[in-house]
């Protein structure tokens, strides 16, 4: 798609002097996905700063027939935010903090406000804002309800959709939408913002939020657990439930592989127990009565010691405990990276078959990469395991490259036939798309296709992306 | 519309025999809204006992363009499962449990499943499904995720549209669309199954659904408290959510006039307090530490009582106290009843809005009806109010009813200008739609309009609902 010069013309007048740019350095890190996996082009990056100015970008687009690609933080992981041609729309000036409230337990920022921004607005107004992930620093609100993302509080708060109250967003039409709402009732028709959550930029450009928080809690308690099987994880975290009462907050899965990788890699990251452990969840709780979740953490893990459903287990005895259980987990990803090329498959099944997805996984794996190395690890809590696949220890990357294929197809596989999901919290963009059309119904492509078609009939919005 | 004989024959012959009715016995039921402000009219009662039979119950109408009303327990209170001529798609003998898991924490049960027997077989597994309402003996769980129900949990667990993991529906072309995950993370494309969730059977037929499930806590503590003004509610709201860390199962407000009409008319009823108060709150709080609860309440209402946030307050000793205070709020509708015509509104409003729209509805209605009573209660720990009110003593049931639509529409205006929703919780159906145009934005209504257009072409599911 080649862009006129008029309509290029049209929307720098639209979006005034400091509202655009075309300056190859200001593009560049745009331009490229963070690891480098894609790298793209556009003939115009649009900084709006006002919804009005979005507005005016999508509107003048879709007269044109000019598509748009809309960009946070650029931090997503399936190529959806990096343009091929397409107009990039950036919301890295859609950064004000429109209102904090704590009657309402309501934040309602722009798009471009990042995840740590957040955290600190609801913080300054006595409350918390629980998505919690990674790349807080860079990920913005906008896109953050665009991927629906999840990150490691999911198992008690739900992910970015469970936290939304309402949207304000510009449709593929022009239209300023205004579903602002702070309710947490209000059925009128179709909730047209859970169409816009997850929906990657094809339904519109999301330019604020009101979103969801909640107390902040006095007791909070974490520890490392070594254990013998996934099985065995997943019969420690029904007892948890039940132990803590819903005052879970995270419930991670790693394996001695990865666990070995983080020590051996990651500097300051120590052995979390005495022995090394076939597998270690990371169990945190946080209660607002104060001593609550130290006291069921210390029954839940008493009881499952003297029942042999785990091995050994330490309550962290301070913050600064916690938190090197808590870089162990977070480290499981770049301690990969030394190790060489390594599959990535972000799935999530129902918890009842984590252990036989994985044992399935495992052999379907050594039959297209014999020797490859499992570093499975997640949010199992949530049945969302990051499942990696590394080379083997003295096998080529470019081998193990060429296998990667073959490799998804066959843990994917598995996970469709036990009830699973392809992306559990990356989403589609471009790379997965291909695959989801292997696992979903026809039924359903087609609803999502008819869906689009009617909102965006021109399909100027992040046309690559999705069906 | 009129139903030509063939197609009604071919429905017959694809329901089997025991799957249709024509009986005006079996049918008069079904044809009337439980207070009798609709009635209707059918040309065949439509009862699949299988998806596979909804599936072609729905194909021979869309081949033939003849309308269908899905109903499920009748409980609706906006007439949207009342058959004006259409084919009447009873759900009631979709009634299998399909499965609890435990450590899915997920409960799968078919349409026709009442919210009491969902509630039983979460208790067989050892879990609890939150959601809880008056009419739960009657409601089923397709109705009450087609108006995505409320009830008297939402301030912790979300409404029916938090609780759904997954749904098993046909589409208005007569395919069966498979959702029915267990998942808790999912980022595949548009999520259709908030789509179909609250869209009161325009979008096609929910034949079963997977329900969160949640553990069920043995600290729980109900109190009621006294106190001046709603004002005063709304700040003790914003400390029991400091208080109890986000254990607030629920946060009832019920009016001075309410009370007293419960006491006069409910046989067992009693004065909760030793004083009359011109408010009331029940306040119940749960937890997973065994007295956290009861620890809370305590903490909270000694503080607000020196405070003088609150007058009184008793917390409940025993079940049977507890009991007693749930139905003197549950008997708020129906101590109205015997008071003579009473307007009924389900509106919400953003909580920190609660105490400016209170007095300027008073005032507003006062204008319309001088003299009536106001009976305000609800579930204001939503901001949903129920805001009913009543003729005055000495008025004429006539006169007030004669007045009903002027004073919606001075306490919708209201609502709409502080940011609420005009139905809250019971839906548009056929009542609302007319003033829902009025305070939604085109916009909105348009983008509502081509999306049921997309998915539902020759407008067959229960065309005279929404939009």
């Amino acid at each position: 798609m080649s862009a006129p010069a008029d309509v290029i013309d049209r929307l720098k007048t639209a979006l005034g002097a400091d509202g655009w740019s075309q300056d190859p350095d200001r593009l560049a890190p745009k331009l490229v996905e963070w690891r480098r996996r894609w790298s793209g082009n556009t003939p115009l990056l649009a900084l709006p700063d006002t919804t009005a100015k979005v507005a005016a970008v999508v509107a003048i687009c879709a007269e044109a027939g000019l598509a748009i690609t809309p960009q946070g933080g650029n931090t997503g992981l399936v190529g959806g935010q990096i343009p091929q041609g397409e107009i990039l729309l950036s919301t890295e000036r859609l950064r004000a903090v429109r209102a904090a409230d704590a009657f309402d337990d309501a934040l309602v920022v722009e798009a471009g406000v990042t995840l740590a921004a957040a955290h600190e607005a609801a913080l300054a107004a006595g409350r918390r804002f629980p998505l919690s992930l990674a790349s807080e620093g860079s990920a913005t609100i906008g896109g953050l309800i665009s991927t629906n993302a999840g990150g490691t509080q999911v198992l008690r708060y739900g992910t970015m959709r469970d936290l939304v109250l309402g949207i304000e967003a510009v449709l593929p039409n022009g239209e300023v939408w205004n579903g602002l709402k702070r309710l947490r009732k209000d059925n009128t028709g179709y909730d047209l913002k859970h169409l816009l959550i997850g929906a990657e930029g094809t339904l519109g450009v999301i330019t604020a939020a009101s979103l969801k928080l909640f107390p902040i809690l006095p007791s909070r308690a974490v520890a490392i657990v070594g254990l013998a099987s996934p099985a065995k994880a997943i019969a420690l975290l029904a007892r948890a439930k039940d132990e803590t009462g819903g005052a879970l907050e995270a419930f991670e899965l790693m394996g001695r592989v990865g666990v070995a990788l983080a020590v051996k890699h990651l500097p300051g990251v120590r052995e979390p127990l005495v022995e090394a452990h076939p597998w270690y969840v990371l169990i945190e709780a946080a209660s607002g009565e104060p001593g609550a979740a130290e006291a069921a953490l210390e029954r839940l893990l008493a009881r499952a010691l003297e029942e042999g459903l785990i091995d050994d287990a330490t309550l962290a005895q301070n913050a600064t405990q916690a938190a090197a259980f808590w870089s162990l987990r977070e480290g499981q990803s770049a301690a990969q990276n030394p190790e060489g090329a390594c599959w990535k498959h972000d799935v999530s099944v129902p918890v009842s078959q984590i252990a036989a997805f994985m044992s399935d996984a495992d052999v379907a794996v050594q039959r297209v990469a014999p020797g490859a190395r499992i570093v499975a690890f997640g949010h199992v809590g949530d049945g969302n395991v990051h499942y990696n696949v590394l080379r083997p220890v003295d096998g080529s990357d470019a081998e193990h490259n060429d296998r990667r294929e073959a490799g998804a197809l066959a843990v994917h596989d598995i996970v469709a036939r036990v009830g699973g999901s392809i992306s559990a919290e990356h989403g589609l963009g471009v790379m997965k798309v291909g695959e989801a059309l292997r696992y979903k119904s026809p039924t359903e492509i087609a609803a999502q296709r008819v869906v689009r078609a009617a909102l965006d009939p021109h399909r100027i919005m992040n046309p690559r992306v999705l069906f």
